[in-house]
């Protein structure tokens, strides 16, 4: 039997991340039963966001145009190229005010048991990007897991033998914490990097 | 400013039921670097599903056509009518295969902390459709939460004035499951339903 329309709407929503087969269910129910405009508006913003979203030409995270406005700000301390995972990563980091140099985007982490390779992401653009001859730090801020920790490891090396200064985020205590709830872990590298 | 492609897309995918702002935006980051084909899909599937979903005339669900394949099937008993809340809940009783009748699918319960009136769901379609003179019984089959039994109740109410006979779902302990571990409402229930 071919697929009727309404379980090919619940196929396609449950090939969004971390959306069940019943999600996708009550999803194609809501969107049918009580808000079609959403529906409409969806089809439309996924149309919309395939045609208009590139990657930026120089940081590689997701923009409209060739640059990013990030990127083409010329307030922004060129001397400094922050690495991060992905644009949600990047806007933690914007939220924080305290960082005024430039972005890379990796648009994902090393994650052998998923088959991501470094290669699969951006990471032969960053090498060219922080190698322009005004960058003078790259800060590697992938996550603190053990993927995040071993892109950071693989990228260090490879920007390292290339005469680049290499940081990392420190490591430690996070704000408004008791020591007594913080994980071993945490506080050995707190101790260890103590200032 | 004005909304970026990216951000009508992460504000759209937040509209569906139980997505947060950040499922949201992981959701727009899967579509747009990993899976852009996943991503015309859903928009085609939405279009599709808006352009061909309609309820069946006689039954309230979702159908293509004007009656949906149920209540087209000649072999089933049209004297039971079943009464549900949602075309998932009659897609759980179909999969028992113990039941013939026909159905009738409410689209919804009351709800009136939400502002949901039983004459919002299909229940004026529910007493016409029920007194077309072939139905003898009508069972309710309708969730048992406390809107669920409210909606049962006010819908037995209104078909029995009316001369129908009515029945609920047998309330009792679930199959496979032992006595200690089952709620006291529940035990209570079948205590009093022993038969």
């Amino acid at each position: 039997m071919s697929q009727t329309a309404l379980e090919t709407l619940i196929d396609a929503l449950h090939r969004l991340p971390g959306v069940g087969v019943k999600s996708a269910q009550r999803m194609a129910f809501h969107l049918l039963q009580h808000d079609r405009q959403a529906a409409a508006e969806l089809a439309r913003a996924l149309d919309g966001a395939l045609a208009a979203v590139r990657h930026c030409a120089r940081c590689y995270t997701f923009t409209e145009g060739e640059i990013c406005p990030v990127c083409s700000d010329d307030a922004r301390d060129a001397r400094l190229l922050c690495v991060v995972e992905t644009p949600a990563d990047q806007a933690a980091l914007e939220r924080t005010g305290s960082y005024h140099g430039l972005y890379y985007v990796l648009m994902g982490r090393m994650s052998p048991l998923d088959g991501v390779a470094l290669s699969d992401l951006g990471s032969q653009g960053l090498v060219q990007r922080a190698l322009d001859g005004v960058v003078e730090e790259v800060i590697l801020a992938t996550s603190f897991t053990a993927e995040g920790e071993a892109t950071a490891h693989v990228l260090a090396q490879g920007l390292k033998s290339r005469g680049l200064k290499v940081t990392r985020l420190a490591r430690g205590v996070p704000a408004g914490s008791e020591l007594e709830y913080v994980d071993l872990s945490t506080i050995a590298h707190a101790l260890n990097d103590r200032r």
